[in-house]
C-alpha cells in the first residue's frame, strides 16, 4: 500500500480495505478479564500485564477484519504507572499489527500545556536527544472547550507528522444536552458551533481521500443532530460512539455517514470484549467471540 | 490538626495555616531543569527520575509555606509510563510533606468512563483485594463539557472518599472566550451556565468551612468575568491559574476571592519552577529560589 502521510486518509484506506468502519474499543477494565487471566491478577503489575495480554490476544484476532482500535486510558489510569506501561504496548503492538489507533484520551488544555500533551500522543520528545513518542497513535480524541489556541498545538503536531485528532462534538451520553443542546443569541446549539469550529480547524489538514486529519467525535444515540452536524462538516471523518452496549442501533447511525456511505467509524467496546460472556457467544474463548461479534458487528453496519 | 474529612476544609484549613493562597506548580518540563539534572538524562528512565529528583527538592523547601501543589499530568505523560511513575511518586511524596494535592489532569468522559478515571485519582481500585489508589490526589481538574451524568462519578467518589474536584469554568488562555464568552439564548454565557451548574453540583459537598469540595478553574486573566462568577459561586473554592507567566496580576486576582479575602487559591508554575533562572534569584540553588519565588508570591499575593 502507498504510503499515506496523512492520518485521515490512512484511515479511509484502512475502512475501504477491511471493508468495514467498525473500530474495537479496548476499553479493558479489569471486570472484562475472562476467568483465567482474572485469577493471575494478584498484584497492580499482574493485573496490568493480564489486561495487556488480553488486548494482544483480541488484536491478533481482529486485525484483519478491522480498520481500527480505539483506546480508551481510562481503564489504564486505575492501574496507575503500570496500566500506562500496558496502554502504550498496547498501542505499539496494535500499530504494528496494521491497525489505525485512536487514543482515546480527551485531552484539552491552554496552548503550552496543549503542547505537551500533543507531543506525548502525536509528536515527539527528545530525552536523549531520539526521537520519543511515548504513546504512539493515529488520533488522539480532545476535548475543544478551550477554544482555538487549546486545539492549535494538536493541530500543528498532526501536520509536522501526519497524525489526526477527534474533537468532543456532540457525545453519545444521556445528559450531554446539559450543555451542548443549549441555543446561542444566533439560534445556534453550542454543539453546531463546535461543529462549525471543528470543520474550520481542520481545513488545512485535508488529505487525497478528501478527509479531514481534523475529526469529530459524533454519539449514535442523536441521530437527528448527527444529520445536521454532517452537512456542517461535511469533511470531518465522525468517530461514533454509543453503539450497541450505550443503545444506538444501525438506523441511528445512518446520518453519520455521507451520501457515498463513508466518513465514519464506528467504536463499539463492551459488546466485543465481553461477548463471551453472552448467550449468542457462548463457549468460545474471549477472542474468538470477540472476532465473530466484530464480524457480526460488520454486517449489521452493512446494512447503512 | 482535626482530621477534616472535607477536601474543601482540608484546603481552607492548609491556606489558614500558611497564611498563602500559594499553589506551587510543578508543572516540570524538561526544559525547566537546571543543568546539573539535565545533563543525566540519558534515557527516558533518566529524564523520569530526574524530574522526580526536582520535584522531591522543591516540595521539601515550599512544604511549610505553600498549602498546595498543582501537579501538571501533561507533562509527565511526554515521558510516557515511566513519566507517570514520576507523577504518581510526586503526587505520593507531596502528600507525606502535608501537603494538599491537586492532580491537574482535566478530565472527562461518559459516566462509565469517568467512573474509571474518578477511581484513578480520587477512589480505590482493588486489583488483588486491596485498596489502591493509582495516582492520589485531593483535588482533581475536570472538564465539564458532558454534563451532569459526566460529572456524577466524580462527585460521588469525593463523598465517599472526602475528595474534590474543580471544574473548567473560564479559562486562562486569550482564545477562552471563542466558545465560553458565547451568550445564550437566556443572555448567559457559556462559563455562566457553566459556573451556575458548578454551583449545583457541588451542593451535597459543603464542609464546615462553608465551602463546597466542587470547585471551578478560573483564570486570572479575567477579573471582570471572574468578579460576576464569584457571585454565581459563593461556595465553589477558585482555582486561579494565569497569575505570574501567563500575564495576571495581583489586582486582577481580587475578584477570585470573596468579601472575607477567602476562597481562592492561586497557582504559579514557571515563574517559581524557573524562578532560578531569573535575574532576581541569581546565583541561588533551584530549590532556594523557589522557596523565595513562592515566599515573594506570598507577599505580593497578601495585598489582596
Amino acid at each position: 500500500m502507498e504510503l499515506l502521510t496523512n492520518a485521515a486518509d490512512r484511515l479511509a484506506a484502512a475502512i475501504k480495505q477491511k471493508g468495514s468502519p467498525c473500530a474495537v474499543g479496548l476499553d479493558t477494565a479489569l471486570n472484562f478479564l475472562p476467568e483465567e487471566l482474572a485469577r493471575v491478577c494478584t498484584s497492580i503489575e499482574s493485573a496490568a500485564a493480564a489486561v495487556t495480554e488480553f488486548n494482544y490476544r483480541i488484536i491478533e484476532r481482529i486485525c484483519d477484519i478491522a480498520p481500527a482500535v480505539k483506546v480508551q486510558v481510562a481503564y489504564y489510569e486505575t492501574l496507575g504507572w503500570q496500566g500506562m506501561r500496558a496502554f502504550s504496548d498496547t498501542l505499539k503492538y496494535a500499530r504494528e499489527k496494521g491497525l489505525i489507533v485512536v487514543a482515546d484520551c480527551k485531552r484539552n488544555d491552554i496552548s503550552s500545556t496543549a503542547a505537551a500533551y500533543a507531543s506525548a500522543y502525536l509528536g515527539e520528545a527528545k530525552p536523549d536527544g531520539e526521537a520519543y513518542t511515548a504513546f504512539p497513535c493515529d488520533f488522539l480524541t480532545v476535548n475543544g472547550y478551550l477554544g482555538a489556541d487549546g486545539i492549535k498545538p494538536f493541530t500543528d503536531e498532526c501536520a509536522k507528522h501526519g497524525k489526526g485528532i477527534f474533537i468532543l462534538c456532540k457525545t453519545s451520553n444521556p445528559g450531554s444536552g446539559q450543555l451542548q443542546d443549549l441555543k446561542y443569541g444566533d439560534g445556534r446549539t453550542l454543539y453546531e458551533t463546535m461543529g462549525g469550529l471543528i470543520n474550520e480547524w481542520g481545513a488545512d489538514l485535508i488529505g487525497k481521500s478528501g478527509y479531514s486529519s481534523v475529526g469529530a467525535v459524533v454519539g449514535a444515540t442523536h441521530p437527528a443532530q448527527a444529520a445536521a452536524l454532517r452537512k456542517l462538516m461535511p469533511r470531518a471523518i465522525f468517530l461514533v460512539p454509543g453503539y450497541g452496549a450505550q443503545g444506538g442501533k444501525v438506523e441511528d447511525l445512518r446520518p453519520c455517514f455521507n451520501e457515498k456511505r463513508s466518513g465514519a467509524i464506528v467504536n463499539s467496546s463492551r459488546a466485543i470484549l465481553c461477548a463471551y460472556r453472552t448467550e449468542k457467544y457462548k463457549g468460545m474463548k474471549y477472542y474468538e467471540a470477540a472476532r465473530r461479534a466484530t464480524e457480526d458487528m460488520a454486517e449489521d453496519l452493512s446494512r447503512i
